[in-house]
């Protein structure tokens, strides 16, 4: 595979505030087209960082791509630092010259001395002609390597590298079809450690694909990626072994691409024609957000109560007194009694309820922060899960929203197998 | 000034669809800090490519600040490349060992043997310990250079930095008084260009100090900043243009530095020792989320109910079949028999309700997306306002719990005024 490497350069970049969307754009751009982006480095108008990504982005790639320093001040440094590395020289190009001279009198100012810069060129280049500013970029192929340089505003930037970078790019040989195939598996459960485990060789004998793991919010994506020229093949090798992981993982697998959970539940519950209502007490509404931040759930979303308060457990949803003072809010009798209790209130097929405590205050030995009960009341049964969350009130929070998707999300599924 | 080299590892942001957040934090903590920012490096799980990146790092600057490849993985390779370029040998370190046993002990998870790695360190390190996850960070100065390896995901990163590193790094000779002086003003109600025809010559005869505006999910963010070497000095203009401001925009002022309208919102119930309940339906559970977001919320939030169908409606708060088939549920009507219904159930002092339409769809020439009645019973009144947001559901969902919010914000501001 044809490797690349980019390179953004601008102080502004370098002071937090501006999202460098130019190397976005790019690293998009070159991964679509067939390109294994290796790296990526910002620096600002300074000769030797320069000179240092430089170096390594020949050194590491076949192709060096990078946007900005091509104006006409003295901080703008890309060509010589490139021209310095691959031996090449700058020289005026007449056009280029014309070019600029013809902007100017159009707009009727004075160009400055400096402004000759832009014009400047190794005469191995191709110069790339600027439509929206004055900088043109350049492609320059030398000792079996590429550098592209790109102006710095985005527009500029973008507008060059669709019209003109990107079609000399495809046409280099080797690139033709050479397109990256991928696959996303997203898993629940089990942590990054234990899904190794379980996928065992597969992660081993990684030869003709690749596979990166990345956990987050309690969420596993799989990252499966082909390269095959041929892509009826490298298709027929992804979807091998996406069985072979879904079989390994089993119901730990929620789906594939941009599956989330609470959209793989809502398509389960569409499917089976089943309504659903929670009860939400550590998580405060954050499980009937994530349930309805999807448009169209008010179809088999009934509604929810946020219990925070005792008093607010016992009225709107029937728990007992007893069973809060004998057990606590946060306790499997407590949990159980909430699920079964909006069940009866809404007429829903499925209730879920969630008490726990998510901190930092209000734990203790025998029942810490991060404990979590989940109820689950479908059918004539109710089922309490005991949970531990380590994390902070953000984190056990969304672990324990998920994880009451989770619940509802398997409990479809099982029923699913038993038909 | 002292230098600093920021580098991001995580193969998922060489592909264009993931924004590199971590970086933007360090470059923006490490600048206010006092520290020059060279450059940035963002690589994938590659040897080569991350040893190129160290090697610039440790060239270019004094500090270099890495996130990422910490964990159990094969692809973890942080801890290992940095060692190998400063002439160090990773050991086990016993108290690590032990705190990792734990975490999978508390969570009744096996731990498994690539886990051992999370606890390796060399000897010369300060080992980071890690409050939100297993992936500890580490602090090593040698050779008259300090890195600094932090984890990838970004709260444990930020939370690692404030508690851990900035304090270290703030040690550091040299770094002290260097800081810029600021000050934050947060706003909500007007626009932005409402803001700035209100702020008038404050913003036009800008000499000593610096003003910038950031709108941001219908809050406004207004961020003063003096440069003087003489902090006492600069502070007292920062207070007198802060007064300035205050007069200027009055009420739509929620506070000041990192003042959310839930912290108000909490701050003026508990002054004033009133409680809170919510009815919502377009926001489906946002807005209690956003009030239970807080830790200790539960001592003012009774509760709410979110209800997203009209049987809930009926059920739980006791809206009237009459008025959801005569207005409708997005109704003036039904807002004000959400709110007096459940502050009626509850007993608390104030009652909020949200009914509205988030879109996409829904909407109708009458009754379009973005129409929203927020309605607020408090004493004997109950008031309800209309509001007609613009954005995709997410903004109309984020503008109408925070408006819910302001109007009790503004509620128990006047009653204040008025005693």
């Amino acid at each position: 595979m044809h490797k690349a490497y980019i390179i953004s350069t601008g102080t502004e970049l370098l002071l937090g505030s501006t999202v460098d969307t130019n190397s976005m754009f790019l690293a998009q751009k070159l991964t679509e087209l067939g390109f294994k982006v290796m790296g990526k480095s910002i620096v600002g108008d300074n000769r030797d960082t320069m000179q240092a990504a430089f170096k390594t982005g020949l050194e590491m790639a076949d192709l060096v791509v990078a946007t900005g320093g091509l104006g006409p001040t003295r901080d703008d440094l890309t060509k010589e630092v490139v021209c310095e590395l691959l031996g090449c020289e700058l020289q005026i190009v007449e056009a280029e010259l014309e070019a600029i001279k013809q902007f100017f009198a159009r707009r009727k100012r004075k160009m400055s001395e400096s402004n000759l810069k832009q014009a400047m060129f190794p005469p191995e280049a191709r110069v790339l002609h600027n439509r929206l500013g004055t900088a043109p970029g350049m492609y320059l192929a030398k000792n079996g390597k590429i550098v592209v340089l790109l102006p710095g505003p985005p527009r500029e930037m973008q507008d060059m590298y669709l019209s003109a970078v990107e079609p000399l790019l495809s046409q280099e040989s080797g690139l033709k079809g050479a397109k990256q195939h991928t696959r996303i598996i997203k898993v629940f459960g089990p942590g990054e450690s234990q899904v190794e485990d379980l996928l065992g060789e597969i992660l081993d004998k990684q030869q003709d694909y690749g596979v990166a793991l990345l956990a987050q919010e309690g969420e596993l994506t799989i990252k499966l990626s082909v390269d095959n020229a041929d892509g009826q093949k490298a298709e027929q090798r992804l979807d091998e072994l996406c069985s072979r992981i879904t079989a390994a993982l089993g119901d730990n697998v929620i789906g594939s691409d941009e599956a989330s959970l609470p959209q793989v539940v809502a398509s389960l519950l569409s499917q089976k024609q089943l309504s659903l209502a929670a009860v939400e007490s550590c998580t405060g509404g954050l499980l009937s957000k994530m349930i309805t931040d999807l448009p169209g759930s008010s179809k088999y979303f009934w509604g929810s109560v946020v219990s925070y308060s005792n008093q607010a457990k016992q009225s709107l949803v029937g728990v007992k007194e007893t069973t809060l003072q004998e057990y606590g809010a946060v306790s499997r009798e407590t949990a159980a009694e909430m699920a079964l209790g909006i069940k009866q209130l809404s007429g829903v097929d499925i209730a879920v309820s969630i008490t726990g405590i998510a901190g930092p205050d209000g734990g203790s030995e025998e029942k810490p922060v991060g404990l979590v009960y989940i109820g689950l009341a479908y059918k004539d049964k109710v089922n309490v899960k005991e949970m531990r969350f380590v994390g902070d009130r953000i984190g056990i929070r969304t672990l324990a929203a998920k994880s009451a998707l989770d619940m509802v999300r398997r409990s479809l599924l099982t029923e699913e197998g038993a038909k």
